[in-house]
């Protein structure tokens, strides 16, 4: 299995705190020493920093935790291969253009037949996992349903809902898609979510001696959601999501369509 | 305009030499200041480094000068905008998928009416520079001529020439593209390129007080190419491209098709 992070945010924000937890998990606290991936959104922009390598001992992690790039969406993921070779074409997340933006996508969890259940013909697999495969069924889905171009958010991650739905039949298929507006997420068995705003307290990491008080990071304004496949803190509330549930978040808030 | 630098070996190799004078080139001893990106091959997965930062100044850059990531094949870029904000889409390398393969691509110059002359239909922009206007526009254009299979490599690299001398019709289009074994280095105005092999020699940065002694850092065989804008070092013999030639390169060698 493998860990997934994301955020969404109202104004660009960092992520090193959540990161710190997170990337402890690769190979010190944590077995998910396949691989890591970080994507950051900035404007219609986005850049991935990514090592097969694990991220306790990566010095790309390093320089992730100390620089801090401001974002208003990040997908992370730290993997533990059960499908496909432990390789760069193999580390989440994938992005790929569609509709002229970059939608990235990190997946936990395990998907059985994906090759036979799974086919695709217009967005190919670079890999070999059954996560790249699922994306790209699913971007070949979102293109032979609406065409050259996107439909009214509503229609979209509904649309994007039926599909995780009818994957997630194959296995287990916990799962974060971003535009860089728009983040959904989708839980298969496991994942957590949390949002910070005003008035904001301290934070404690479960997997680093590592204390935040977001007073001092932040304006009264700012709206920051935090999903996780495990809580990352151990004095904050987090949600745990159900089977099957999804969400979408936007500007830093849980929305309803 | 910009400065590309892009290598093939045969076999993986460090960039951090030559790197080391390109990056100071974006706001030190050149005026490329507008961004920079790398993007490394490793098998068929790659991964890039930007930053939308001057070169000089970026941690991200100096990152990379300093952790050797080894790669048959790399493409880099330092911008200097003309054609577009300054801004993340706007960085180059430029990574598509086409054909189950990831596709990098980076351009110097500036192509009149692009927009117009350069119409995409499946190969959307994300950004709004020329540059990837005419990526788009040369995956469209692969795309018709191929459909869904990848032709052999001389039908393939003579196709993309030709393209290459019509987008190079509207203006100035030096550019590099890659699929991570193949390298293929279009020139319309300036680059040069240089093949190191045994008997190595040592080499100066004309950019940095750096000085490297190949013989140390090398077996006899290996064979690694070098494609700059402009010469990088001062004391070895850079070969000048000519008006609309164009060279492939495979495993460090430039090679006749």
């Amino acid at each position: 299995m493998c860990e997934l992070l994301a955020m969404s945010a109202n104004v660009p924000t960092d992520i090193c705190f959540s990161f710190s937890g997170l990337m402890q998990r690769g190979g010190n606290t944590g077995p998910h020493k396949d691989g890591w991936g970080i994507t950051f959104y900035e404007g219609k922009g986005c850049r991935s920093f990514k090592d097969p390598l694990p991220s306790a001992q990566s010095p790309i992690a390093q320089l992730v935790t100390n620089y801090p790039i401001k974002s208003k969406a990040v997908i992370c993921h730290i993997r533990q291969a059960n499908s496909g070779a432990v390789c760069l074409e193999n580390t989440h997340p994938f992005t790929r253009q569609l509709w002229g933006k970059n939608w990235t996508y990190a997946h936990n969890g395990q998907l059985k037949d994906f090759a036979k259940k799974l086919t695709v013909k217009a967005h190919l697999p670079i890999g070999t996992t059954d996560s790249e495969q699922a994306f790209c069924y699913l971007l070949d889905q979102l293109f032979y349903q609406f065409g050259s171009e996107q439909p009214d958010v509503k229609t979209l991650f509904t649309f994007i809902a039926e599909q995780a739905v009818k994957i997630n039949a194959l296995g287990v298929f916990n799962v974060i898609i971003s535009d860089g507006q728009y983040l959904f997420a989708f839980c298969s068995n496991k994942l957590h979510y949390l949002t910070r705003r005003a008035p904001f307290g301290k934070a404690s990491l479960i997997d680093a001696e590592m204390e935040v008080d977001f007073n001092q990071e932040t304006t009264e304004n700012d709206i920051v959601t935090v999903i996780a496949t495990q809580p990352l803190t151990d004095d904050e509330q987090w949600q745990k999501m159900q089977a099957e549930q999804w969400q979408l978040f936007h500007l830093g808030e849980a929305i309803a369509l």
